[in-house]
């Protein structure tokens, strides 16, 4: 079996949560909305139509636990759930909770505002409540 | 049994295609990106997991039905797959075809430049092509 490769730019811009059945759940390096990255563990897939249909089933029962967590945990007024894949061709599953107050309301995150860096403490304090619940 | 109220914004932004098992398939009046919306009919849902996990597994599928006619029918590049609902709290999920020439590659085409209207036959061929294929 070949060894699931992270593309470098997702590794960089992220810090591991958990590993699901089928996704390693992330979060995004940028502290202006709480935003997670769900990867699915197969190498050379770009489309969510490239899984199988078993594992397309399963990418959205995993992306639903996710959604459920992060809105669970932010208290957030929407998720943003997307799968766009123009820059980085790997397949992965943006989840994002979003606030009229944040940086880039109404519009989407990307290319809105530079990525904030997180104070190491309130990462490190995220990051765990984040494990504990998507673990539970 | 209450009758399915489309919301206004997205009516008015958009043409029908076919109604699915689930969803309701339209395609955006954007001449910029072949790009489709997809809604459930089902009222006060604003996020997919307000939808009963059976519901969940069947806009999965549907939403690989639409991915893969619109793939083929566009020789797109990319497709980009998202239910954000910002400023049209309904859930929809869009479906576009990207190419690496269109008017917002590689960012999101989310408030990127303003929609383009289809001439007239062009819409209208395109809405037949599609349909044909969505219904196959």
């Amino acid at each position: 079996m070949t060894e699931f490769r992270l593309d470098p730019r997702l590794e960089n811009d992220s810090v591991p949560l958990v590993d699901f059945g089928l996704c390693s759940v992330r979060l995004m390096k940028d502290g202006n909305y709480p935003w997670l990255v769900m990867i699915p563990r197969k190498n050379d897939v770009t489309e969510i139509i490239d899984l199988a249909p078993i594992e397309q089933i399963v990418l959205m029962e995993e992306i639903g636990q996710v959604s459920k967590v992060l809105k669970s945990i932010t208290a957030c007024q929407k998720l943003n759930v997307a799968a766009l894949g123009n820059m980085v061709p790997q397949l992965h599953v943006h989840v994002i909770a979003r606030f009229e107050s944040d940086a880039a309301w109404p519009g989407p995150v990307w290319g809105a505002v530079p990525a904030r860096a997180y104070e190491a403490q309130s990462l490190e304090d995220l990051v765990e409540g984040l494990q504990i619940a998507l673990l539970g």
